[in-house]
């Protein structure tokens, strides 16, 4: 029996600011990544975001970035180790109290933006990260790039990472994402998304921008929230599963 | 047998800026109210002071205040309820975060600054803060000033409240403090300071500043730490009650 | 002749969060209040929009508010007037940088939003920022609540003073506004604000609430600019003046 | 005759939070470069520098630093050069306020720590900061390290740059600064210190870590402000210049 989990990146407006359809998307998805207030995501939207997951079943997770509102965690800074575990300490706490208010366990910690792509070449950003996790809860799930330095931290210390694979990404031959800025790296058309998304599962294989069949492990599909666009998007994937009979289920069913 | 417990404001540096004398005043007090990221302190501060409160054997708690650091949470904010209560719970679970990667439980929550002043005299404001607590875990102690609309919040709902009482602030005939623009509102000499103190404990009453003796039942003494005369201080209060055979030990043994 | 200038609050994106109808608005108004980072607005913001009003011929100035981009300078804070005047210098100087980059003389300055509200009755407040202005340049116009504490304390100091008037807020009796909570203190109906625009702009008088006509020297109509209906508003508004041969202009030319 | 300016680093101070020895260093140096509240600095605490600088007849300048009061402006953003260019005119505009409102022109304009050098090493960082101070006034002198990146951009758009050179700072065979990390690259020797400001005053040249005599052209010598030895490094290389004759003078009065 094939699995998946759906996640997508919400919680993100701010204060006056609105950003996201996230009562849309959490119809959809099973795991949510909520803002922690660095990048995004300030304690309102936070309370409202893990209640209207919790309405639509949908497990969560928390989603730290770097503590840059104004460029939305999406610029590299140079921060030591020491800072990245205790920022995402800090803000893996603060999302566990409106979800321990509501009941909920974390299911899973997603790196954003900036953060998680500096972690998914840099060992010791990702092994910072992995060890705030795991000092914090080991049972907690690293939602993490597949093939990249943060699942090997994950492994090194024994903490459970689930593979996160992009329908609209095209993967390099050593399973790494290609670069946004080369030709080909974004797949637009959204039949072609859905399909490489059951081959990914069916057959655990993606053709690489070189043409080469690579192998993966997925076990989540990430998903696009702050657009229009985002709900079709979802929609097209989840009934192209449909069709094979696979239906999306929480990460804490699969790894 | 007499019991008390001694508080202090710690962990309230922020990146380059220090703060405070936190590693001379734990040796001395038995709980330490911890800065939370919005009015000082950041993770890096948390992650230490939390380290260092285990180190001296200092039960730890939250320290919340109100989302100005260039104020340092001492301005009044006219915030909603449901603000309040969302800042309130985003800062006890960052908080907990590196409480719970020392194998620490939060003993207790003290707000600050502003937060506390408007807490003490609007009872929305302090049910806000009691129902944050609350909602996270109802073992936690609100630590307030004694005679407030906090402790009367918290005991509302069932949540154990811990009273405050001030060594070196005068106190108004209904048990509230002297505001500190008035005349006499703050007694300097420390040895004053101290007999007060043993006076509370022992025959749980102080003379107000009208001269008349009004009751109190002290459970915690504030010290400051931000200041050298504070270890001085706490130690005049220390001998004058080991001088009665009276020891402080930390709030959860007392309430 | 009658003159009368139309302004509206602009530049309140932040970072990577959109808001208002800048580009629409522009096309409309006279005078451009524009955000200084502190309530909304950034500086690649401030830039965009700057060159924006330029090139519609729109006069600018700058629109100061409290710290609190959590809560959009809507929330009182207890500052003291030396922070709000050197807040609000802060605020009017980084604007300058801005203006002068492109030739543009700071026009006007316009508090925002809790800053607005508590100077408008609080002199002190309102001196403080009067001061703040007349101290950069004193040939800058404070645009302030007609009839309020801001335009007295500009006054006494001999700093110009234009009079705001609302064309959807209803008026008591001594010429303030009439709180948002009151019942009857918005003016839904598009039309009504546009008559209500014309009549004060000719007679200089308003019907205030309670049905008695009273005195305003109106030198400019506050226009929002952050929902889709303000454009509708300000072209209303403008279609009844030009019915009556009115054309607005900028406030340098009126005060 | 020789000519020197002697800067230093000032207005650090944040809220609650003090740092530096401002009041000390103002008595001996010629230019103050005044943090802008971005890296550190506040309003209150720009206007008072401000004013002590002004007392003390020192020239005053803009310091501005990267959004990151969290890392004091320590760390290495990718910033786009649009970001940079935006950032550096706020802060100019916002220092401006408070030169202007004491009757004071803006002398020149120093990048601080991570922006500085990324901007010694990026061209089009530097250049957007040279950009920056152009497009507000172009007198402005560009205060940079000598033989970077940003002397280099400053020189191609005609703006004035004024060459910093270190003390305390060994240099490489190009004239680059040693990075910090390396053996030697700091020179603890107070005496040592002041000797090499005299030879690089009156014989224009530098032994660098390798042993070799290079050329410098220096304009202005940076002591720090932050730390009790800063004083006494201070004194010690006005006395070793005051003995060859020569006496620091503001900037603006060498290039």
């Amino acid at each position: 029996m094939y699995q998946i989990d759906i996640n997508s990146d919400l919680g993100e407006s701010f204060g006056n600011y609105r950003l996201g359809y996230d009562d849309e998307i959490l119809k959809h998805v099973t795991s949510a990544n909520i803002a922690c207030g660095y990048h995004a995501g300030d304690p309102v939207v936070m309370e409202k975001t893990v209640e209207m997951a919790v309405k639509n079943g949908v497990m969560v997770g928390a989603h730290p970035g770097l503590p840059d509102l104004l460029g939305f965690g999406r610029r590299a800074m140079a921060v030591s180790t020491e800072e990245v575990k205790a920022y995402v300490k800090y803000q893996i706490g603060a999302f566990w109290a409106f979800a321990k208010a509501k009941g909920q366990k974390i299911q899973h910690v997603k790196p954003h933006g900036a953060l998680y792509n500096m972690a998914a070449v840099d060992y010791n950003i990702a092994r910072a990260i992995a060890d705030a996790i795991y000092e914090i809860d080991k049972t907690i799930i690293f939602l993490a790039l597949a093939n990249s330095e943060m699942t090997r931290a994950a492994n090194d210390i024994g903490l459970k990472a689930a593979n996160e694979v992009f329908a609209d990404r095209a993967y390099n031959k050593d399973g790494t994402l290609v670069a946004r800025g080369i030709k080909g790296a974004m797949i637009h058309d959204v039949e072609q998304c859905a399909k490489r998304v059951v081959k990914m599962v069916k057959d655990k294989t993606v053709i690489c921008l070189t043409g080469e069949a690579i192998n993966l492990e997925p076990h989540s599909i990430c998903v696009h929230g702050d657009n229009p666009e985002a709900v079709e998007f979802v929609t097209a994937i989840k009934s192209a599963l449909a069709a094979e009979g696979i239906h999306p289920t929480a990460l804490k069913e699969i790894v």
